[in-house]
């Protein structure tokens, strides 16, 4: 639509992520036209995705309007669009409502669920990576356990009220936690007649430990606490099909469940157009220390979307909001920098800590050298989380929920609401 | 599935709405075992659905978990389920998971949208009955606001910027008043690009006035204030056809627009199994004065489904809150009698008055005699239905977002979600 270029370079943002958004920030003052692209109208704070899906907060609460958050800045426009090509050669995005040309391109457009090629996995399983889909997670968790409630068939009623969350990192940990507290506080309030039920919980990992990125400290009291809380853990293993009533793992196991959540692994969204070379493991695109893609003058890529490979980081950071954020903050300098002529500096990264949390009172810390588990890293998470909270209204709306949970050690928002998966706009003139 | 009968009397109420969750409650110490099933398994706070769909506040503030609410009633039990049939010959009523017998049957079904049979308008414009259709809608207003941003037909751009309301009873009135206010708040803060657009708000009503059931002071009031709030009213017409495209009136007047929402009657929700010559106008079931459908004796109707129709009261009572908790809580008296025998009274409606907002500040109310408008009617309004809201959590966020939104004239709530709009529960293995 727009194939002219302006007198001030602009610069095209795809993703309104952690990423996305903050480098939006930081090129406020800088001498460049900032357009954002994202098929959401949203910014999603997935860390908080589980507790939506477990129905601790409400779904609006984690995510906030992304024209809000810029509706001061002059030089930001942003678009809802679906981009459907990069074209590097005219310099030129390509998108569902137009095609927009850039000086600068950045893609952030994060990562989504990898089943690994998968299909069945696919099909049968539930991911967690935005808002409708944790309330989809929400609707069917309550819905299987209506069902236990109504169906006759032992069996059937087994499978509905068995829960297995296949991967041990933050999400896996923190929703397996959850569906736990569930069992615990809610089932016989909300469900007297599956009160005396033997409803399971499972984590399924791939590797030896849980929350192999953080120390083991971390990784042996997250597995103590989820066990304490009648989890039962299988590490070292692989989920090989689930079929929506069988899933089977690779030592023999196999589990009779109608609940599986994939959370084992996560894939950067690169999009079409960019060339496979550029590609590294983990579908994440190679970028040099100044986060520009490999092969390109002008085509960067930040967040979960990046692999900043070097020689001392050959496998590019951790795939973490801190990392986007100080991606993001980095590569606004380094862009103003170019424009003016000046020397770009490299990005280094800042680990400011990892945290996760488990349950009620039960979080683990790693902060450099300090590491900490239980009551007061469960505190410091929820400060932590409150805080990164776009927004003042759903800060206080998430801190009301949790004191209410706390205190009550229950909540409103169980609501059984289906969701559309899709992720492609509809453009029907009449949203159905 | 249970096909035996108790000692104690069972009695099932199909719908978990204003007039079925009231009966259930006050049937607390009543000697009958209370079965209430719902294909929700949430009780929707209707009058601020308009608010949901403007993005005032977030929809899972006007939903509240039915389990929640009965969690300390012995004699309850709730099943999320779909009524298929009612086989009155056999006093069981047939759902999707199942079928139950039943001693006293209520049907507490409410109302739906009407199309008066026009499939055209079924298809093309938006109803808003419930919480999902309220999120629909305020997806649609989002998207076409988003596109038409983007869009470089002119006819199209002012097709997405026209909003028609069908309908001047309270929804309409609301909705209309809501969606100028977004117009004249929230447009040329997160839509520069459309600050000077011509954005069209028209409210579409067949009878000669708006709110037609209110005092006459009340409808003219609320007349001028949407006028003055730029809004293009019609009286005295009708719909004629809406193609998606273009809108037709029967006075010959034509709309070019994309967005129809439509709130211009309900029909009464009668579940299949009751016989025809038991409903009367409005697809509503004629019952006595103690809510007896009209040919049962131990089958009943309460609230939007049912038309209590005396020689005095040939057309029933309004469809209203107030009539559905009145009926519910009389009725659940009448039921306590009939089981030990004694006498039942007749059903005496109160009106404690109506009310309809229009936007900040401004409201009308008919308090029997007492009828007033604008701020105090405004206040009023908001206290009454903060009050009537289940839960205190709902209470306090929807109380937190209505501050803000007075303070700020803005919210955080304008997410585009798609919702699934069927009304059948989805019973696959995995709810996508």
């Amino acid at each position: 639509m727009d194939k002219q270029k302006n007198a001030i370079p602009r610069v095209i943002i795809i993703g309104g992520g952690f990423g996305g958004v903050q480098l939006a920030k930081k090129l406020k003052n800088a001498p460049v036209e900032v357009l954002l692209l994202d098929k959401h109208n949203y910014h999603t704070f997935q860390p908080l995705l589980y507790q939506v899906a477990t129905g601790a907060i409400e779904g609006d609460s984690i995510g906030f309007p992304i024209r809000r958050i810029f509706s001061r800045q002059k030089n930001f426009t942003f678009h809802l669009a679906e981009v459907q090509k990069i074209d590097t050669a005219n310099n030129t995005v390509e998108t569902n409502v137009g095609s927009y040309a850039y000086d600068y391109l950045v893609i952030a457009t994060g990562a989504n669920t990898n089943y690994f090629g998968n299909k069945e996995l696919e099909r049968n399983t539930m991911p967690m990576k935005n808002v409708a889909e944790a309330l989809n997670v929400r609707s069917l968790i309550l819905q299987n356990l209506e069902k236990a409630l109504v169906t006759t068939d032992k069996t059937e009623r087994d499978a509905l009220l068995t829960f297995v969350i296949v991967g041990g990192g933050p999400t896996g940990v923190e929703l397996a936690g959850a569906i736990s507290e569930l069992r615990e506080f809610i089932l016989c309030k909300d469900y007297p007649g599956l009160c005396n039920a033997d409803m399971k919980v499972y984590l399924v990992e791939g590797k030896a430990e849980l929350l192999a990125a953080m120390s083991p400290q971390a990784s042996l009291k997250a597995k103590k606490f989820l066990t304490d809380m009648d989890i039962t853990i299988y590490n070292s293993v692989h989920v090989e099909s689930y079929n929506g009533f069988l899933l089977k793992i690779d030592d023999g196991t196999t589990i009779n469940t109608r609940n599986v959540f994939w959370a084992a692994g996560v894939r950067g969204e690169v999009p079409t157009g960019m060339p496979e070379e550029a590609v590294v493991k983990g579908g994440r695109l190679q970028t040099d220390e100044i986060n520009r893609v490999k092969g390109f003058d002008n085509v960067f890529a930040i967040g979960d979307v990046a692999a900043v490979v070097t020689g001392q980081n050959p496998a590019g950071f951790p795939g973490v909001a801190q990392v986007a954020l100080q991606q993001g903050k980095h590569l606004a300098k380094n862009i103003s920098n170019l424009i003016k002529g000046q020397p770009t500096t490299p990005f280094t990264y800042t680990d400011l800590g990892t945290m996760a949390t488990i349950g009620r009172n039960k979080a683990v810390a790693d902060l450099h050298k300090l590491r900490f588990q239980g009551f007061f890293a469960w505190l410091l998470w929820m400060f932590v989380h409150l805080m990164s909270l776009a927004g003042f209204s759903n800060k206080a709306i998430v801190f009301f929920n949790w004191a209410v949970n706390y205190l009550t050690r229950n909540s409103d928002n169980r609501l059984i609401i289906h969701y559309f998966k899709t992720d492609t706009m509809e453009l029907d003139p009449v949203a159905r």
